[in-house]
């Protein structure tokens, strides 16, 4: 049994670690810790999960731990990652603090100097289908963001195989559920302002932009974020030009051969249609369908931003870190959000 | 492992019944059957259910099994369960076909003449925490209806202890998303009907006034209905005159005491306030609180209408039957429902 | 043309009267004064409305008008109102200072010592189907609470014509949109804190309950909230015991006599059936029904909380100071909300 | 006072046409037909309109009429128009029999052989802001489909200015709320499917490509629909390349010159930021916003699919041919949808 503790738990990807790890067969919530008094209110997963209590922030509190999930704000974990890894084997980072190689970037999109530059370098991009070998010995892994996770799973495999266009632009026009935005209550968030309303936001400087182009190794990937009003999940309509002759049944077939012994990755076929919120929401599954739109074709994909884009898939990286089976954890059956649909 | 098959898999209790017993350690899904079809359309539960494929329904297809969930429309239900009951030990009806001890108030309140009238004195109604004896060599169950479960778990117990004073009327207002509604698509269950709306329905005439009133062997319960513009889970608020001298402490103490031992069955403390849907969505259980109201007494009792109130009901009496754990199929961790409120 | 000012446009109730007088056709939004810089983001009415901009607080700054909406919160608003009626011939208090006539009750239910208590008895308590004569030479008008209109229109009716047992209890079981628990950004109104979610609340000690027992005179009436996960609207099932020998038909029949001439007051016919939110949304209506529940019966009312809750009756007991038909204003047609259902 | 009838009044345009209809002060509704026997459920608009009632259809019953806004399902009123344009001056068909000039179109598009493709030439697209002469004179009026109008407004007036680069691809990326999937109640309006769920539809194939390309004569519009769980509203994020030198300063600005006096189409200033539903639902007016993207430019308008999508353009196209002013019939005050955002 593997002993592990949360830092950071009072935001939605620290209760998502929990509500994973509660039914984790090898891995143990060991500490809990938090700027904040509690780990949640009383009400959260009462009933559920052997919550241990939570405590204030001490570094020698995760002494002996076999690793540790940072889910702190961005600033806050650049500076708390270095004192972590000297004490544990094994930092999961949930925030962006170490997942742009460019230490330039933090003050450009984040706003902060970033305090240990040197770390971006030993950092491991923990997209999990892609970086499995560095995953085996990494001690520090920089879990992707939600939307750049949506993004990531099928143009990395699409331009891998060389089946977009040169010169095509990328266009991502991607809609996240409110718990993308946080755990604050601010006026974005207030109720009244989510319901029945949908808007775009963070057009040209989002954050997650850079991310993506850095590892897709192109600037030519156009990010766009939207607002929608829903809970959980992530679809991102990705518009691309395919390299003269193909169409969306060669991006089918390289996408089917690329994730074929995936479980977390679902390529659509032509007969299940587009993926949808509804296939994904409470799994760590990404779904990823095609269809043409004349000459140009259309990739949709879809997360869950709270597990596949953040929680699970840092559950998911810890498994391979820890050599065990990577579904542990992350394989509880059919969602009460998706089986009914 | 026992063998079990499903009849009626098009609704929503019976693809609640596949997707928890998905993650059952010692019950299979062997048969599938259905009027319609197919289990469902293609994207419910893609990648996650190792679906048997369903089909038609044909009594010999049962022979051999275990035991059958029946989750057939009421008329249906009370045709097939004698020839069903010939074939296998066990019958889970999941609909009202033998919830009502009187065989004319079928006629009232459903709309059809009992075929089997006989099968009513033997049907044990499976409200869980209080039929483990009949159950136990029950060969037909009874599932209680979804309102009717929230409303006796707090009232039979407080009955019991006599907290409620003689005179008392009870006053059920109670509130159901819209799965409790149906699959079927109508007017009512149109998104344009539902969302920011908000009624009561079926004032003075609701089916599962009878059932509670039956259970509870008073008519003084009167229980009315409204449709709630969210998926999942049921609130009743419960107004009720306690005996004089006692309130909400007694009424907490009494039910904190029954319920001690139960795995679905959560009392709120003080502390803890009373429950709200997002505490139960997806889980089996049922959260109960009480509060005083001046000299009057509230009690709030909530549950997920597709779990405890139905599908997951039947599972849990499925378990008492089959001498197995009571949470089997049940205890898979916390909901994505609930887990990040 | 009348002339008017606004005190406190930032909360919702300042911005819906700013929405309903923009199609006034006798009142003048002449001067819009906040605590806040500005009366509203850029977003809000944005092509819709003249918006006077919005400058700090300043008595001087009401000099001359013909009257003030003041949508201050509760204890400054107590504070302001002798200033303001020093200087504006009427002052229309959509706050609760002025609702309730004993002092002391400010210190229980709103924890602050009311400094004016001597206004208390001057005001009058703006429900105005029942108040047109005080109203008509008020320079105070208390007007009411959002879940208090739509409790005392029909209980008040009812209990002149003595249609209700006099040992019966009165279960008002009300639930409210989000727009009604204000615009503050809290963790109650955080998106993810109501979508899909419902609960009670306050339970036995809202603020609301002894503004309707004083109307009503009797303490008998029990009050429940409970918060909807929809914008606007409220709805109140009332449980009551009829008189011997009376029911839904008596109830219907004297309530249909009792509101026949009134604009704002619909009763339903039993062809009609029972209310709900979308008959009623963005209007200044409340809708009224009425139902048999075997001896007892449940009547169903429903408003806007924003209109006939709060800035509509405001406006309404405006028209009525003023001489104005009562409907200017608030007769624009069907809602955008209610009239596609 | 103008007379006009509505013929189909039991879907979502027919009604809205009658809701806004009721507060315009020269067109009275002098008959409603209907293929199905009631305007509307008892409920609808209850209190609020004065509906005339509704008859079977009967082509008599226009005669002597001014106009008659056309409501029916595409093929119907392909049949209809020149029965009715015998007995009244002029139809506004709010379907799309007659928005598209190539017949072959519509069986290709709508499935049906058009009946009377000579009407396809003298019809005027409705689009108002770019049809004012036409419509001065016309008889047969194609009101513009909702995404179309969406589409139409912007990139007509910045392709007229030649601020798009001529090899650019434009990616519409649509979204639209579920009033814009018909009042049909199906298994894709059931509120379980869409609540909490996105989906992206009809991609490559949706029927308002084709309307588009031919308005803005180029094949190089790509259109992709996706359905919003709201009730009202469409929001399309347009991806362009601009010509060389130019961005979204100088788009705007064309914009805002273009649309300067028109009514219902507000440019966003840069303050202003860009649009989303909340600034348009219930109202006729379109929202236009445009920001950088790097070298690229999005482009965001919002309308409200019911109103500038569907009811509203077709009054609006109503007063146009009447020669009464453009904004009678649809200025009524800001929209309870949007007033408290």
């Amino acid at each position: 049994m593997k002993r592990i503790g949360i830092v950071g738990s009072s935001g939605f990807t620290g209760k998502e670690c929990l509500r994973l790890l509660a039914a984790h067969p090898e891995v143990e919530v060991a500490t809990v810790l938090s700027a904040r008094p509690s780990v949640s209110d009383p009400t959260a997963y009462r009933g559920a999960l052997r919550e241990p209590s939570c405590m204030p922030f001490d570094p020698q509190a995760v002494d002996g731990l076999d690793a540790v999930l940072l889910c702190a704000p961005h600033e806050t974990a650049a500076q708390l990652a270095p004192t972590l890894l000297e004490r544990v084997p094994v930092v999961v980072d949930l925030s962006a603090a170490h997942r742009l190689r460019n230490p330039a970037a933090y003050e450009t999109h984040y706003r902060f100097v970033h305090p240990h530059p040197e770390l971006l370098e030993t950092a491991v991009f923990g997209l999990t289908e892609w970086a499995r070998e560095p995953l085996s010995n990494a001690t520090l892994v920089a879990n992707p963001g939600c939307y750049v996770t949506s993004v990531l799973l099928p143009l990395l495999a699409l331009r891998a195989a060389e089946c977009i266009a040169p010169a095509s632009d990328m266009i991502a026009d991607c809609k996240s559920g409110v718990t993308g935005a946080g755990k604050s209550a601010t006026a974005v968030t207030h109720f009244a302002s989510v319901h029945e309303d949908f808007r775009a936001y963070g057009v040209g400087t989002h954050r997650h932009e850079p991310e993506i182009r850095e590892q897709l190794g192109t600037q030519r990937l156009y990010f766009t974020a939207h607002l929608l009003p829903v809970l959980r999940g992530i679809l991102s309509t990705i518009h691309v030009e395919p390299r003269t002759g193909l169409g969306a049944d060669e991006f089918r077939a390289v996408l089917l051969e690329r994730y074929a012994a995936e479980p977390f990755v679902h390529v659509h076929t032509d007969d299940e249609g587009l993926p949808c919120l509804a296939d994904v929401q409470g799994s760590n599954r990404c779904h990823i369908g095609v269809a043409n739109h004349g000459p140009r074709v259309v990739v949709v994909s879809c997360l869950d931003n709270l597990v596949k884009g953040a929680a699970g898939q840092a559950v998911q990286n810890l498994n391979v870190v820890f050599g065990l089976p990577e579904t542990f954890g992350l394989d509880a059956g059919a969602s009460p959000l998706a089986g009914w649909r």
